[in-house]
């Protein structure tokens, strides 16, 4: 299978680079950039050096859908909304890792990205990518949008617990922790080393965009409408996601229930892992224990002086948050193995 | 006037010495440590390397109340209530930085220490020693105990919103983020640097022993229970606390007013900084902005979205945490300047 | 084929149980720890949770050699050459990743490590793990020593200049830089994270044990007594080493001189990375793009203001450094593809 | 005293008026920024937050020397030469930081600046402001330049040695490790946190500008021609140099001599400590120990395996590598204690 990355300088194409050249299954034969077209691709990846002598190549839809039967767009928002549309047309698949295709209400767009999106239809046939939750409609879609890297993460430690009816939807709180690479590749003074080393910083403690698709996708899982608290802060590593969920129990619930909830949604998911521990450094979920690797690490702890139930996840924010469940997509639209190009075992410590 | 510290070779007492050697009204006459006894003490605090001469001495209470006047007590958690209250009877003004003396119900150490207190008419004496909420009580103390780090943040967090009776006082949530000072000077697995540099380790998701300082201060504030859901995550980084305050408002209210409800309780505070600001890198606090100082700074957001009231408020554990109020507070018990020893401005970037 | 790790608890143990795991051509057969004895694999390496429900047995060599083919040792300097010795008589195949069967002379053990060789008969059967040196000799090897991890950096940088005589062999300084897991999984206050964390610490300015390797090997290929200056810093970091070889040249050369020099000696070496580019980031050697790989990355600059040679070398120390490089070894005595089990990217940034 | 920072904006503007602010004899009267005019400069140095009211203003040479006695001057290399020298004739002091009167010869500048000095005349008057070496001239001055920061810890490091005429002077390696904020407060992909966490990028092998100055004053120091192989690396951390000295002696010496040496040198320097400890974690300098202080400690070791003298010295790049030498500068030019507004002590752990 020919594969292509369209947006292949960022952070995000260049996972997908990584994870796509050693896929038994593919060949990339096209990764673009308007900025460095015609330089090795390892003049930017430097981790890519000596795999392979592809070059980049302009960002031309039309050239490069000639060129690859799946193509993975990692555009800014906002931007592959203007050709995917009429891309389409042309039969070619795409795993979309922007914004543009993950909400299915037109308004959200205005609300959440202050932009009135131009192809509703297209929005219908959108599949959103996360497999947990979509993984028939993913096998037949054309065009798949990956989740966002905090919404992968906090979408999937709460599915369970929003479908069973257990907590207070009104009053969930998402608290999460992010690295320096979710902020992408383009250098700024927030990203600046000197200035985002032993930060902790709540670059966003409200109104984050990913609320939007977190509350899409729980309040079709409860039948509700779900209301995400949200805050985002930043902090001294370069990969992982964090999200710490303060849920309020509507009744007590204990330990085994949440555990039977939780396997029953997740049974036989690959890259789900369940980590509550009764001892080890590690018996709660941590991003340093999946860095580069496709695992959501959920665990959860029950806190009955508040009538609170805490569930944490964590995520590498590049992988199972964007280039990881994009690969995840690709095989199961092609109906392969799922774990194909992603069975990576992440070195400790690191 | 002549000021000793008991237990002075942890990172608490490394951060007294520090501050008390350069206090312009008081001499360090007695430095204990059981295990370093003999030894000098830029040994063991290699910043102080070049600035003292003083050497530790054993840790014997009786030997240290003839050497001074004022008693700085960094003992771990169980320690000093064995010997402070005989010592008390001695007339020493004693400033405790361990928990044996900040909660008022002896039966709050049986539920969240796990420990009966051994002298609940102490207990009654103690002061709870954060300026900003018992100033006129710390004036005529004798024995003063300075609040947990975490608590200190918290509370100073979110005192005013609670007196205003503006929030749900039964779904506070209280994420914080620790520095690995934190975990004091002994090594082990969970502070090797290895285990955890990248690190995003919720160690206690839940039953943090400082929910009962905080719940106890805030209580009071209010006149009725308020219940704190409290979670404890460790970051890479040394110094610092970040509190995330979710709330949940009784009624709407406007930025305007949450401003005048916090500048009221904390007009002419010396180190309480609002940061909340239009614009620039750090217009919300973040721990890195006061390393070394005793400021807490504090800022909110309020999320009409989900009727929510964030308020962050960021210190430096050793300092507005520990050793630094432990100064303010003996400089009120002295009646001097507060901002005695306690005006060095935070290095940037650091 | 069979493969045991003895000493399986520390990080080069982990690290081998992690390649050995998802190698296609072995089976782990036994991992021992005796601290550990009886507990899951993962508990001790959390990124190998749901991997394998191996545990840990005790470390007894008879017992061990009966379960495996090939047997990896990485027990702490001077624990191996008590057992190994016997041990070879039952044929196995034993790869040594201590320093106890790494030096040739019996002297030298005393000069640089304290103690004398109970066994100078097996040290002459014992064959220098570095496989592009002694690749030969390896394929025929039933003991193999594998490197230190600083001597591997400093003797691949270094080798082809020294056996082209272009440099003065007696002041060659060797300048490395260290990651914090090279002192291993034992916590103390040297590697506390609040002692470790943004340090350049000069740990082992002259006098380091490395330095009989790295002068054994180079004096091998010119034929005389080389000469090593090092110096040990550790550095905030995790994993990877950075030397930096400062070299006096005999007389000028130009950059393609240096060039052909080197790849000379590397052609065709699967794990050698020349990087010096004319732009780009990353034109020199970084330790941070080969977290988790098996490259030597090598570069170099010609400063001809001073007569000098600089040479880079970097590697991830417990990859190439350690069980990247033993694992190396056993795809050579098993005639296997030498990247077997090697063949993971670097995911960057990270 | 009136004193004025022309180019307050960046990483030295900063730590100036940090200093300034709090400096018991000056008054901050003027604070330039372009970028920044009528801006608070809380917003931009953020630890200042609360400390002044004062905002920049237009980087207007001549009104600027209206409004103070002295000015320190913190602009980009190839700025402050087009206007010192006619803003000399106004009487003002100036203690530029930048490095455009740091070199004696004019063809230094041709040679490793790359641009012809337009003001010869002004250099001789300049007086090279590192007080250890200088301090009658710097007494005397009108124009001081404040040596380059990692000059000022190479040329601390070896002044005293190169003075005694032990070492070979033709073989002076210095291998340099340097924090982020050296790299000034620009943003750029090389100081991005995802590029810059974790790296040891050795980004100047050779060629680095200052050597010129580190060459200039030791050869002063022993009348002939000192050769310099410099080599800087960058580090994961924010603030501080580690120079790491390797020099070969040209007979052999004891540690008692090499410390004669060096007491003899320095003896009654305020910001000089010596750091060789027989035991302690840092037993030798480390520049975590001297962040936001003005010291500069220096240690060493000899190693007579290779007839090395290995000499480490240690320093706050912003502070001795910079504004803290500036300060320390006006205090000697104005006769005030050196140590007026540098006597900070380093918070630790940091």
């Amino acid at each position: 299978m020919r594969v292509g990355v369209f947006g292949a300088s960022g952070y995000v194409g260049g996972e997908l680079l990584r994870l796509l050249l050693s896929h038994p299954k593919v060949e990339v034969t096209a990764a673009t950039s308007n900025t460095y077209a015609g330089e090795y691709i390892y003049r930017v990846h430097p981790n890519l050096r000596g795999q392979t002598t592809l070059r980049f190549i302009k960002s031309d839809p039309e050239k490069v859908s000639s060129l690859c039967d799946i193509l993975f767009v990692a555009t800014p928002h906002g931007v592959s909304s203007k050709f995917i549309p009429s891309l389409l047309e042309t039969g070619i698949k795409i795993i979309d890792l922007s914004a543009d295709f993950r909400l299915k209400n037109p308004k959200d767009y205005e609300k959440w990205y202050g932009w009135s999106h131009n192809s509703p239809e297209t929005l219908e046939k959108s599949v959103y990518g996360l497999p947990e939750l979509h993984r028939e409609e993913i096998k037949k879609a054309q065009l798949v949008a990956v989740p966002g890297c905090m919404a992968a993460a906090g979408i999937l430690a709460l599915a369970p617990i929003v479908k069973s009816g257990k907590i207070d939807v009104d009053k969930i709180v998402i608290d999460f922790k992010v690295g320096s690479s979710g902020a992408g590749v383009k250098p700024s003074i927030s990203t600046h080393h000197a200035e985002h080393y032993s930060i902790v910083r709540p670059y966003k403690p409200i109104g984050h965009r990913h609320t939007a698709e977190i509350e899409q996708e729980l309040s079709l899982l409860c039948n509700r409408r779900v209301v995400i608290s949200m805050s985002a802060h930043a902090v001294n590593m370069v990969r992982g996601i964090l999200s710490t969920c303060h849920t309020f129990l509507n009744e007590p619930v204990t330990s085994a229930e949440v555990w039977r909830i939780y396997r029953e949604l997740y049974s036989g998911e690959p890259f789900i892992r369940f980590v509550r521990d009764v001892k080890g450094l590690y018996k709660y979920p941590d991003p340093k224990i999946v860095v580069g690797s496709n695992y959501c690490d959920i665990g959860f702890e029950l806190d009955e002086h508040a009538g609170r139930l805490v569930i944490l996840s964590a995520i590498d924010n590049l992988m199972k948050g964007a280039a990881g469940t994009a690969v995840q997509d690709m095989n199961i639209m092609c109906n392969w193995d799922e774990r194909e190009g992603l069975r990576y075992l992440t070195p400790h410590p690191i």
